[in-house]
């Protein structure tokens, strides 16, 4: 029996994932399920947005459903309070630095993209984010210059062996794929970029059946809306996935219809829909629970292995898609009617 | 008698600056011209991108007309004598730390976009780029750690002058145009940002007539592809801006349309078309002009105190737009072809 963390988190987060846990049930697995608080929710309940039990938990579960977090009642507290803190420390703590944001659109769903049908079309990508350093992680803090001005600072760094394994998760990704892999850096400026794309050379000598190109962050966002069907995988660092993953996640239409997976060096692994607790929509069963629901089947695939069930849920979705539209999508289903829809066409 | 120099550069940057300087001319002003060679071909010619000479150049002359940097033969030199360290040096050492970057689409030219055209449509926005510090200028370097890794690093840092004066410069622009100033950054995460955010709320005081709101750079990069016509001038850091303002451009069709202008304290400016310097289709006449004259027309207007000839060289590229494009454009015309249509538009 495998155990399954359910981390629902803040803002539309408990709502789209009591519809993914549904799901999930629906499937008469060998699951067990246990719930636990995460970010602004845990925080205001404990005083800590990723209290011990929570990642206690997080540890002891085969796998781990999280919903969002973010809550603008804690902008005002100190940085190791936020709720944010509970997601970056669930992927640090755990070792999960391969993030997995998958960019595709549904048939049918052409019109709620901002880009040409034509265009969004041809999306068929996959990113490949790194999640345990780059300036995410490096030391920080406030100081005062010998001026006597405050200054920021955030040290941006990777080591050889923290590109090594996420270029190896890109080119995996790629060979499972069509084979190609662009590395995305801004070598022309950062020493990081540098090592980076160093490194990605290096581990391309292991894959010769994959095509791999390098491309700079600022064409990578211009070629994102120019033409995103060029991309087959895109692997790049935790600054730069984070920006051009939500770009990409909105050439599609809906960033309440992506899932992700974020995965340590054995598949375990963390999956949250891409977006975040919304919490203009918080609460009023407005939310669009798809990205959850994907979210639970990367899981099927990537950390309980069960593939079968994962493309059953996954083709439950695109059916349920064709006549059900959660507001996001200039629709006026509800997030529990968009979850019935999907359990009926599974 | 105004002192232009002029910084042809790499690739297409010589065949683009030549377009504009006939423009210039052909406005029979009391303008002065004198050219340096700077990036890849200064390196070629003299062992560095930016020679004394062409430094002495930028720092006597009342304005900079500058082509584009970069050169693939210099990718595998030291970074200090690569192409880019030429821009990198001249924003540096002349404090230009304003950079402006207008997106508008042109009337006509909604084919161009990859986005819907009601979307492109609704674009007129400006980006207020930092370009003297962040991560850019920080310390960085390589080095191994403890365990015998090589590792790249980076600074990221601004302290709270730096901020101030772009917030001023931001705030200004808004005062303007319509108003709204979104300023971006990564407050969630980034210490760097939490100074910026912080500081920009100060000098928010001085400006009651705008309205200004707080966006994450991730959040960013999805809404200018959503919804970009919800956005009046954008503020924010060297590496954010650099990334967004490539991406606005394309969301408005051509990046061979758009001009950009960096600006000291004393509107002392550099003027460059914000495409790169293009070594597919450089010397084959075939680039488009238009964002070196665009860039001309900024530097009457910001530079030289001449905003009707400013005016007038933006009627005559829209009014030469009307039957004349280039082939980023989707037509055939040469470089001086288009050139040629502008002038005769004067
Ligand atoms: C909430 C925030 C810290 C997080 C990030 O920047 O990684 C989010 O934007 C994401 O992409 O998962
Ligand atoms: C050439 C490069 C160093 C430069 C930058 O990153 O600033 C360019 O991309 C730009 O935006 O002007």
């Amino acid at each position: 029996m495998a155990l399954i963390a359910i981390l629902p988190g803040d803002g539309i987060g408990p709502e789209v994932t009591a519809e993914a846990r549904r799901v999930l049930e629906a499937l008469a697995l060998d699951l067990a399920f246990e719930e636990a608080a995460v970010g602004g929710a845990a925080y205001h309940a404990t005083g800590h947005p990723l209290p011990p039990a929570t990642l206690d938990l997080a540890r002891r579960a085969d796998a781990i459903l999280f919903g969002s977090v973010g809550d603008p009642s804690c902008d005002a507290l100190e940085r190791h309070l936020r709720p944010e803190q509970a997601i970056l420390g669930l992927r640090k703590e755990l070792t999960l630095f391969a993030n997995l944001r998958p960019a595709k659109l549904f048939a049918g769903l052409e019109d709620a993209s901002a880009l040409r049908p034509e265009v969004a079309r041809a999306i068929d990508l996959l990113i490949v984010r790194e999640l345990n350093g780059d300036v995410y992680f490096g030391e920080k803090g406030m100081r005062t210059t010998p001026t006597g001005l405050r200054q920021g600072y955030d040290l941006m760094s990777y080591d050889e062996a923290e590109v090594r394994r996420i270029a190896v998760a890109g080119f995996e990704a790629a060979r499972r794929r069509r084979g190609k892999l662009c590395s995305v850096d801004k070598a022309n400026v950062l020493e990081t970029s540098q090592l980076w794309r160093d490194v990605v050379v290096e581990v391309s000598a292991d894959y010769d059946d994959v095509a791999l190109s390098h491309m700079y962050v600022d064409n990578a966002a211009m070629q994102l809306v120019r033409n995103p069907g060029q991309f087959d995988v895109i692997v790049t660092g935790n600054l730069f996935g984070d920006i051009l993953s939500d770009q990409a996640s909105m050439c599609v239409g809906s960033i309440g219809l992506l899932p992700s997976a974020s995965l340590d060096a054995e598949g375990k692994g963390l999956y949250e829909p891409i977006h975040g607790s919304a919490p203009d929509i918080a609460g009023q069963g407005k939310a669009n629970p798809c990205a959850a629901i994907l979210s639970a089947a990367m899981m099927l695939r990537h950390s309980l292995g069960l593939p079968e069930a994962a493309d059953r849920v996954e083709a439950a979705v695109a059916a349920a898609l064709v006549n059900h539209r959660t507001a996001d999508l200039g629709g006026d289903c509800s997030t529990r009617t968009m979850g019935d829809a999907v359990l009926a066409a599974l």
